[in-house]
């Protein structure tokens, strides 16, 4: 049985400061590792009110407590000694925090109807939809529970939102929609791939889902909607790093299965492996070791509350990015755009280990050994189309990733827990 | 609220003749116009106990209840005077029929109870699934419902087939997946088209559970699991015609789609269009309109037969069904089979007119109109891995399939209505 709990009880406070209502966002798997650093983003804008929907079944609670807590804090901080800040910005970072399977459905149907006119409220302005089975290896041995979670909730989902009246979305997809690439940098009009040898469940999930979420766009134009559905589906390439603060991070289940955390966990003494290992040191790359591009949590994050800004019908920013739709093979007329969200350039295996062992100290040995099935030689975005429509940027470095990731690490040795 | 009913209280009789008992087979979409036929085909061979499970969206209860007639009136008829039907041939041509829709996960899971060992029974030995939607141009207008009807269902079924040890499954595909294709006829290796601009929502749910099927068999090869999932994935061409009694037939929900249901309600006078649109003539075929690979529907329904028997582990036409499996861009290692179910060649509008003229005695007008977007000149299945593997034929003709058809337009102006 699921059970609701909230970290505020301040929804309802009058606007005392005459600034525009805040608008209420849903955030599912708000408390896992983007979801957590995205609820941050979110909270310092003052602009929303944030629902987290999640099952904890791979995240904390306590990540969504310290975000709160985190913005609170940053809050005050921010304000002149002796003032204290008002209810509106009060409630802005205070989160509605919900355990819930998006699986269950009447659950979901009853937290969009508590936000709902017929309750008094506004409606759910928006959803960033980032809950899912992420584990590529995994999903081939249980693929019917990544359909399921992964694809059958996000039909469930948009159900609801579609007989909720919400239209705003922002879906969570990856870089390997992509698929085995022939030309670096990827560009958003690169066709996915759902076949091809060195596919995963896991990566089908995801291009169903986009292809779902783009034919639901369509079917607004060919309705004639006046309120057509809108989704910006954000591409990641390699997310790392953490809030500077230490206060919340990534926790993965059982052994960290991506390179920097693993070096994290080593380092801090977690994992106990004498020795990292190098899967393939003659690729046709600068140093021999695959490349990747990694960009800072806080980018990513960011980029997700741009996108949700330019779901706002009307603005700028909305013109700009609905003015041409992707060009993928299916050619949507609707209003669905894709973007890529990563560094543009990438970083070796071995240039992450060297950054690594300046931010920890630690004297990480490595050893060379054969090469990883589907691992391809380069993977960089070319965010060229996010910034320019979006205006995305992701400045933040490799020393600044490590330093946080070595900062968060440090401070919770084991996590959450 | 779903309701329960059966046609047969026979199910628990013991087998005096000292046949194999029963197997128990569950069809999904059973009362429509594929399903019915499928059963019939079934309840003839006298080898399974089946379990219809429809919602009746699309289809009609009397279906099933005239194919139980017809099936027992023909095997009265095969016995010599004097003799009565044993009892398990009686309860082969009873139909345990269900009201049930599959999205109604713990409904369907109490069918597949009742049948278990628990319950006494043997188990679901194996299912065939055909419920879904298939109105190409509404799937574009309401695309969560296709989705939501055709691929959480889907997954939903094998998720409880898996629950129950259920591991054999007849799919019900379309030539559809391949999309637009270069070369005709259309082989199996065919790489399947999931975008692409003339694709449909419908298509794409079609080629989604193809690719989910084909996952959760390959998951039992990287399981080992001693009861690997097998599945037969069988792609309709155009399939027409129906009983030669005129007892079970085709009723299309409104205003017919396929071009012979609309020939056959215009001769009839429930469309009273005063003239049949071609559209387009001007193709690259022999008389400029397009051409079809139209098989007969207990054509179609033996080839579904054929293939549940390839599923019987050990057998000399499994191992040589999954001898090689599909060679499909995934590359799959599991133990999933598709094949084409045409008759290899093509019949072209004209050629159908003049066919349903004949059988009908109905002076259809034409009028040539443009090109419909999305049609292709020719669609011709090659027939011969069915062929070479199954053993499927497809030998009733195109005179048949419109004598057939009108028989039971004739005999049910209205349907089963």
């Amino acid at each position: 049985m699921s059970t609701t709990t909230t970290l505020s009880n301040n929804s309802t406070f009058t606007n005392s400061n005459a600034k525009e209502p805040l608008k209420n966002v849903i955030v599912t798997g708000g408390a896992g590792y983007i979801g957590s650093h995205i609820i941050y983003t979110l909270l310092k804008t003052h602009k929303y009110k944030v629902i987290s929907i999640d099952n904890y079944h791979n995240s904390f609670p306590a990540a969504l407590t310290r975000v709160s807590e985190l913005a609170l804090t940053e809050l005050k901080a921010s304000l002149p000694t002796d003032t204290s800040p008002s209810p509106q910005d009060l409630d802005s970072v205070a989160i509605d925090v919900y355990k819930c399977d998006l699986l269950d459905s009447s659950l979901v149907r009853s937290i969009f109807s508590k936000y709902s006119s017929q309750n008094g409220g506004t409606g759910i302005w928006g959803v960033i939809h980032l809950s899912a089975y992420k584990a590529v290896g995994e999903s081939s041995v249980i693929p019917l529970t990544y359909y399921a979670n992964n694809v059958s909730a996000t039909i469930s989902l948009l159900q609801i939102m579609q007989d909720f009246g919400c239209h705003r979305l922002i879906y969570s997809s990856s870089a390997t929609v992509y698929g085995v690439v022939d030309e670096i940098p990827i560009k958003e009009t690169t066709q996915r791939q759902i076949e091809g040898k060195e596919g995963s469940v896991y990566g089908r999930t995801k291009v169903m889902c986009e292809l779902i979420v783009e034919d639901l766009c369509e079917s607004s134009v060919l309705t004639g909607s006046t309120t057509p559905f809108q989704a910006i589906s954000l591409r990641y390439f390699n997310p790392a790093g953490a809030h500077p603060s230490g206060y919340i991070g990534e926790h993965p289940r059982g052994r960290p299965e991506n390179l920097l955390p693993l070096l994290a966990h080593m380092a801090v003494g977690t994992v106990k492996d004498p020795v990292l290992k190098v899967f393939g040191k003659d690729y046709p790359t600068p140093d021999g070791t695959c490349v990747r591009d990694y960009l800072h949590i806080l980018d990513l994050a960011a980029g997700h509350v741009i996108a949700l800004q330019a779901l706002e019908e009307g603005s700028e920013l909305n013109n700009r990015v609905f003015a041409s739709t992707t060009e993928t093979g299916k050619g949507s007329k609707g209003r669905f755009k894709a973007y890529n969200l990563g560094k543009g350039h990438g970083m070796s295996v071995m240039q992450i280990v060297g950054a690594m062992r300046e931010a920890t100290e630690f004297d990480f040995k490595t050893e060379v050994v054969g090469r990883r099935r589907g691992d391809v030689p380069e993977l960089i975005a070319d965010p060229a189309l996010a910034r320019a429509e979006l205006g995305f940027d992701a400045p933040r470095d490799l020393e600044t990733m490590c330093r946080d990731l070595w900062n968060w690490q440090e401070k919770n040795p084991t996590g959450y827990e």
